[in-house]
């Protein structure tokens, strides 16, 4: 019998490794792999890099394949499966991955935008499987997005739809890496975080980070914060509140403009658990319009290790609408 | 040849009057009426005086009409037309609007959400005839919108989506009517603008505002400002000036969240004109992510004066999909 199920090929197109996984259709990784992107030699050689990840998991395969899902960084045409412009890329302009890939293998072929992917990911296999609308928002080095209406992905005019990370939450706040000010990755993001720690340790010569850290700046980190504050220190545990109200401002504009009240957040930084999700539910209950304010769920990610492969395998029962 | 074209009714129910025309295929109203809401009665009295309006109108007719489009506050049921808890209308709960307007004069009977019917408005007969997608804006006693992504309306789970007003643009600002702080409505309604305006006046003593208001504080209005900014007055520049700046941070925000880079903008408030939308423009332009930048455009709203009454009777050819 298990020959006849079926499986598809995600690739995870990062700027240091490309990971790649066989996944069947309940979102299970058989076999995986990863090799070094190669990105600064150029998107020659990053399509090689790409080409050769997939030769090595269709090496002695003998699964049925239904087809490939790529979830790249840049917004991505869904014709041909152009990436454009993908940040951590250099020299890349526009690259018609998907019909490269989709010829060599013989093998429908589906590219997407990573955080877009995530959204596909969770809603095929995750926590978004029953609902009907959510919004994903991934939270890491910067706070990724993707909108899901009635089941399928929100991608605006041209695609790059679901930017959540750079709405504004405090108009007059630091400059964020994309030009403007007070975005909510100014706020979220892993440097941020870490920066704003570092900042405001000074005044809080008791908080048990310091010895996490062992005096030594360098080795502040999110991780180290959810340590302390599992601890019961009371400085990390104002920093993970803190991150809470931040994303919840920002959630409830977004819950307010589009009338979605789910949200799915998942990344490294979600790993702060419960106490960040308690402060983001509050800060969007107190904040969002009253006729929304009893629908507002926020949910954990399901796909946590292998999210991205996940994503991008996913987008090929997606784009089928084979769900 | 004359009695062969078709007219739609729309009907404009506002807080104190109900305002009804009899409009053209092209947008042009032939005939028009106001009644008062009488709001304080309760419901039944204001369907009484909904169902009069229209009784006026058809009065006397020899005119083809193809359906009754009604704008209203409050979120609204597609099927049955059903009102629920509109703001400014006491002691509504849920009425079947649609359903009963439709019974009552056999007519296709069409109800959305007024900031919505202003969306569809544009649209069909105004600025948005050629766009594709575009966000509505509506400025006046509050900041309110209406999402039309790809000739479509974007109404959100429960048709409350496109509350522009609402997103947060410092969330440590002054509390807005809805409950949260720092609304982009709390910069830009009216009253808001009027109490800014206030607060500032004893701080510009030169500003041709005083002379205006004949230094009473009661006649300040938006209008004054604007007189004011014409005459050349750098403060009631600076004003307008910061409220461009306000708005355009929030439609930054939106055009990253939704990829979605056309704005109208109408209203009252947009009647401060090029220095507004000028201002709006530079915000926008300078906040947005790069990939958007060369594709925003701001364009004020062409219905003006019985917007609502034209915008309530698009909603006939935009629900025919007749447009």
């Amino acid at each position: 019998m298990k020959d006849k199920e079926q499986y598809s090929i995600g690739v995870d197109l990062g700027g240091t490794n490309i990971k790649i996984g066989l996944v069947s259709k309940d979102g299970k990784i058989v076999k995986k792999d990863k090799v070094p992107t190669n990105a600064g030699s150029g998107p020659e050689s990053v399509v090689s890099q790409i080409k050769l990840s997939i030769h090595n998991i269709l090496r002695k395969n003998d699964k049925k394949i239904k087809g490939i899902g790529i979830g790249s960084p840049g917004t991505v045409t869904l014709k041909g499966g152009v990436v454009e412009y993908p940040p951590n890329l250099p020299g890349w302009e526009k690259v018609r991955l998907g019909d490269i890939i989709s010829k060599e293998f013989e093998l429908d072929t589906y590219v997407e935008n990573d955080a877009n992917a995530a959204a596909i990911g969770e809603m095929i296999f995750g926590n978004g499987k029953k609902l009907n609308s959510f919004i994903m928002v991934t939270l890491g080095t910067g706070v990724g997005g993707g909108i899901v209406f009635k089941r399928k992905l929100f991608r605006g005019e041209h695609g790059s739809a679901g930017e959540i990370g750079h709405m504004t939450i405090d108009y007059s706040a630091g400059k964020c890496n994309c030009g403007s000010f007070g975005c909510v990755e100014t706020f979220l993001g892993n440097h941020y975080i870490i920066n704003s720690v570092r900042k405001k340790l000074p005044e809080n010569m008791h908080s048990s980070i310091w010895k996490l850290i062992d005096n030594n700046f360098e080795r502040l980190s999110p991780r180290v914060v959810q340590q302390a504050a599992e601890e019961g220190d009371s400085f990390a545990k104002q920093v993970i509140n803190d991150l809470g109200f931040y994303l919840g401002c920002c959630l409830a504009s977004t819950a307010d403009l589009l009338d979605i009240s789910t949200f799915i957040i998942g990344g490294g930084v979600a790993g702060f658990g419960k106490p960040l999700f308690h402060a983001v539910e509050k800060a969007v209950e107190t904040r969002v319009l009253r006729s929304i304010q009893e629908r507002v769920k926020i949910l954990p990610a399901k796909l946590r290790n292998d999210a991205g492969i996940k994503g991008a395998s996913a987008l090929v029962y997606y784009k089928l609408g084979d769900i």
